[in-house]
C-alpha cells in the first residue's frame, strides 16, 4: 500500500511549512510536534536526534501521521499518513543542515549539542489527503 | 491525570492559530488534520460533524494529541496530549459560529452543509509542553 504525493502541493516542501507529525506513544496514544520536513523520492523525510521520544516511538511503532500547512494559506494542506521505511544516521548530519539552510538560511544547523546523534526518518507515504 | 494549559500560551487562541489534531484510526495508526480550536474552562474545544472520520475515531478512541504553533513564530508551540471527556451536540452549532467569527470574521458559519449535525469534543488536557 502506497500514495504518491500530489505533484501541485509539492511547492510546500520548497516553502518553510512545517510538518505537524505524529508518532505513538508505548501506550498507543498520539504525540504531535512541529517539525522541519523535506521530501526525496517520493517519500517525506524528517531528522531527530537518537534518544528523543520521537525516535523511541518510531523504532517501536513505524506508524506515523504528517500534516503540511501551507504558510501562506492555512486553508490549503495536505494530511499524510505513511510508515517509516528505514531509520539511518548515515547523511543524517548533512540533512540537517540542508534543513537549516532551507528552514533558518544558514549553512550549518546551529542548534547540534555535544554529543548529539542525528538520526533520519524516511517515510512512505499510505494515504494523502490534500485540501484547498 | 490532569495538566494546566500554561497562562503565558493563552494568547494562541486569541490568535487565528490552528490546531494540528491527532486521533486514532481503527488500526491504531494515527491521522493529524489541521482543525480550528478553542480554549474553555481548562479544556480545549474542537468542533466536528457527526460521521467524519474524527467523529468516528473519537467516539471509538477517545486519545488526542493536539499542536498549536504561532502563526507569528513557528518556534512557538504547543504540544497538548489528552483525551475527549464530552462529546456533544447541545451548544455545538452556537460554538462553530463563534469559530466562524474568530477564524473567518463572519457571524455565521458559512459552509453548513445540508442535514450536517455539528458536535462537539471537549478535550481534557493530560500532558503539555511549550516551547519558545
Amino acid at each position: 500500500m502506497s500514495a504518491t504525493f500530489p505533484d501541485q502541493y509539492r511547492d510546500l516542501f520548497q516553502k518553510k511549512a512545517f510538518g505537524a507529525f505524529t508518532t505513538l506513544m508505548p501506550d498507543g496514544g498520539p504525540q504531535t510536534t512541529p517539525v522541519w520536513v523535506d521530501y526525496q523520492d517520493g517519500e517525506i523525510w524528517v531528522n531527530s536526534a537518537v534518544g528523543r521520544r520521537k525516535d523511541r516511538n518510531l523504532r517501536r511503532d513505524p506508524r506515523v501521521a504528517i500534516a503540511v500547512i501551507d504558510p501562506e494559506n492555512p486553508y490549503r494542506y495536505v494530511e499524510v499518513r505513511g510508515r517509516v521505511r528505514e531509520i539511518t544516521q548515515d547523511g543524517a548530519d548533512a540533512h540537517i543542515d540542508k534543513m537549516a539552510k532551507k528552514y533558518l538560511g544558514q549553512d550549518k544547523y546551529p542548534y547540534r549539542q555535544p554529543g548529539e546523534q542525528r538520526v533520519l526518518y524516511k517515510i512512505s507515504i499510505e494515504k494523502v489527503h490534500a485540501m484547498g
